[in-house]
């Protein structure tokens, strides 16, 4: 199969780049920027060891793939995508553009949308709990990566309509910020420093709140993200409160049975640590009942870039594709 | 004022001795350390710069100061706080040993209670709070790192009864967890890592609850600490559903006034960074209305060692000695 | 003394502020920034603390002070401190434009001169080596940061002409390449690397040069710095082929003498490290003879921004205007 | 192949067993330890997913295979090859004990040897410069990781007997010190820290010594490595003083020749940082004429624990077994 991946300059297209080309039943058919066009992608990120030139993206040229990965920012993504899905090219989108079912929450939490047709037809591309449909999809809506760790951490809760309330309480490193030189992004900022942000309100709230609600959950989250000194590495620790008391034994039965036979989810027995995943697909899982307070505790620990953007990507395309799963990105 | 700090080879016990030697009005009297008597404090520590060798304790000689600060272990800190008291040694114990009033909640937590008797004498060392005992008392229990930023985020809503039910998400840097070298402190255990610990349970918890319960809200406490890969610093969201609905005028007034006029607190009207109290004896708090879950957020950021150990210490030390509660700790 | 700190938005100009402003004799009449104008420094930088509003510089209302700290970038200084020179305010440049005495190097390394007339008033503004001529001078060029360790480390060798060849490997922190955010500060590119920068050659090299120089051992100097991810910190590791062979007890003899009435340069007896002198404006020294070799090793840590930059800024206050050297920059 | 590993609690030997465990051709037969038997692999190291227990080593049982990895601390190795070399075990010993070839240098920086009489048949593990003696060889030593760097840096020059003098300045990563807790590696001790160490003389600098006299250019090396806040990283930089003047294109030629069809050696135009190689067993190269001092200046930077250690251990494998020399270990 032959994938364009476009926006491969940012770190989530350039992690794409490199695991299409080292994907044994992939080709990396081009890669494309805008700000970057002309350089050699090896040049940007020699660890990825991509030696291809990027390039200004030629539809005429470009389209004939069959699949493309797209890593443009949100609200630039939703053009290019109607572009290929218009000359039949099966999409993965890394951008928020279709993961909203809702063009109004959209439009609310980020732009107006600029082709709101094509949201019939996104797949919300979250495999664990929506494969059968990935697997029959043109277009796959990657989901935001703090989405990816609280839903695998929430769902075996919220499809038993078990969640009467939840505070999500997010800790990321520093690439989920993306490839931008900023007074954030400085190593200056970064170093010891921990820091609560967008307090007020983050994109990545409605994007779980739809998630859990389609599942069986319809609750508002609160949802705090904080940046720490880490590169890649990503956990959610989700406070919720059980529509119904849930004991130990109970939450253990239900999380082994969502995911026992899932290659990608890790349930374990002690707190997961991010580095345990860290450049893997993986998403390690620990519930705990608080049995004083009668709340349900649940951790979940992934790479923001692999499972929560890149790796995830290249899952969707291997269900796409009737590929085994786990192609490429084993464990 | 002639002060001993016994236990000085430890994080604590050492910055400890530096603010007093710093200090203009105290005088460090002796240092003390039971693993690493003979040595130089300077060797262990070049940074702080307190070129005195560490001593055996001796109470024969080491007794004859005004004041004491215990940096013992939990459970190790009482026996050596009975022997100073009983010789009319006013102390600051920077061990849990004193700060839960219920017997037997400290030895569900801890260990059993070596000097029980001296529990009703102790005054819990959180001066925002308790100012007026702190000038009167001769044994302070400092308090913890975790809950004198909680305890700090909460006193506002808590004094009102104003707390229904609470979460506390703390993210810690490592040297919390002193100076042992062990598995977890490993540099390459930490670096990259972003890990909850204690989920069963952390004995901060109950002197929390003991906290806000004495305040006025007296209800069970989620507390979940995370390791994160910072030297200095300890940032507590607090996830808080009050009682009756709050706006965000009203959680600014409240909060305006609960600290107008205190030296040590700035409340702020963006998120805190732990960066930004870095080797102060500051805490940094903001507070939002989240109107969508009807949900009070407060941020409180600290730096452990400092406010959370040993500034606060002398902080204490300032009110025992009738001197300016900033002396020597100014911002 | 009042003192203005123009181009206070950048590390440099920031600490030397916050500096000036904690110095119990010298008064912080005003912080100025072209490109942060009306913003209050404390919101920059709130561990600082220095809660004044940035200022579009006015020479008219600007220069009624006793003494001036110039932050500019290089080569944009020059001109500011000819104005503040002609309207006879004391003036201490923290960039390049006066520190090499031949007109002719600046520019091969820089840019063209703007105001070489000030040249020869001009003092390179390194105490332990000019104390005399600082105490003297209207115009003191600080020096830079790798110089100041480099120099320190070597000037005890260069003074007797015992340095036949030498190799300074330096490895710094981030803070060095300052607060603008570039593809190089960003904590991605920064963590987990030690990266080799301006191999081809780096302008602090003529300016070590000159230095070893002027004290009595013309030769030309091998400089690399090396980038790790730390944030304040430098060390110079310096590799000596002396003129003739030296013991190490000649070596011990020599750097005690040199530096024995020192306040802020510590001799010490085994490898010093950055964290022994972070915050501070020591600098802490290692020397040895490596017999095999016939090499002599100097090690000398500083921290760039203290220093390195703004505390010695003050050493240099404190010379120019008769106070004792280490007030308000006391180790 | 059948393969053992024996030590792999520690950080090498447990990476080796992933990579056995992943490779194609090799299996993976049992892994030991003295500290840790009876323990999951996989719970000391999740992120490795080597899911086998850990045995007390038994020769009677596991002496079984056709190859060994003997990750013992040296002194202790040499044992345990000689009873695995008498059962006919093929053994790559990552220990210092068999890479010196003068018994006496051994122990005069070592301990006494318990096996020299394997020496002679032992061949120095660096697959670039003895590609043919590993592949007959029955016993490996496997370089240290600083050597690795050094001599992969060195050797074009080194082989034309080019070398009058060198310094050799090293900066690592902290899993070069090993699993063990110490203050060293405690995270607070690392952290902001930039730290010289074994200014005395470090073990590896004769196996430098060794490594390029054998190829032509027999001088006294000076070797002093450097602790920086990283994981896993390690950049040599290495200063030489050439015995007649070299030109960049000379420079340029004699490295592109030297490496061109080398699969693990990247010859670079630019500086290499160490993220460029991490967690590969690449080693990349930069050299540079410096023209003012006729010196030449050689940068490498590898993964001490991949090409410094444990994967450079794979490519011995392969090449003994007569396996493609990339396989398993892929850049």
């Amino acid at each position: 199969m032959r994938v364009l991946v476009a926006g491969a300059s940012g770190y989530a297209g350039a992690l794409a780049a490199r695991l299409v080309q080292s994907h044994s039943q992939l080709e990396l058919a081009a890669v494309t920027s805008r700000s970057d066009a002309g350089r050699r992608l090896s040049e940007l990120y020699p660890h990825h060891r991509v030696d291809m030139v990027l390039e200004e993206l030629d539809l005429g040229r470009h389209a004939d793939v069959d699949a493309a990965i797209v890593a443009y920012p949100h609200g630039a993504a939703s053009g290019l995508v109607a572009a290929l899905r218009a000359q039949n090219v099966r999409v993965i989108d890394l951008s928020a553009d279709f993961r909203l079912r809702d063009q109004a929450v959209y439009e609310e939490w980020y732009v107006p949308h600029a082709a709101p047709e094509l949201l019939a037809e996104a797949v919300y591309g979250l495999p664990e709990l929506h494969r059968d449909a990935i697997a029959q999809a043109n277009l796959v809506a990657n989901p935001g990566c703090f989405p990816t760790a609280a839903l695998l951490a929430l769902a075996p809760l919220a499809r038993g309509g078990l969640i009467a309330g939840v505070v999500v309480d997010a800790k990321t490193g520093v690439s989920g910020a993306g490839r931008a030189a900023t007074d954030t992004t400085h190593f200056v900022s970064v170093t010891e420093n921990i820091l609560p942000y967008k307090v007020g309100g983050h994109r990545h709230m409605p994007e779980m709140e739809q998630g859990i609600a389609l599942l069986g959950s319809p609750v508002p989250v609160t949802f705090i993200p904080h940046l720490v000194p880490v590169d890649q590495g990503e956990l959610t620790s989700c406070y919720v409160t059980p529509s119904s008391p849930l004991t130990q034994a109970e939450l253990d039965a239900l999380y082994a049975e969502a995911y026992a036979d899932e290659p990608f989810v890790e349930v374990v027995g002690g707190a997961p640590g991010t580095h345990d995943v860290r450049g893997t697909n993986l998403c390690r899982i620990h519930v705990h009942a608080e049995e004083r307070t009668g709340r349900v505790l649940v951790f979940a620990a992934i790479d923001n870039l692999w499972k929560g953007t890149s790796s995830q990507a290249i899952q969707n395309l291997n269900l796409m594709f009737g590929l085994p799963e786990t192609m490429g990105i084993e464990p």
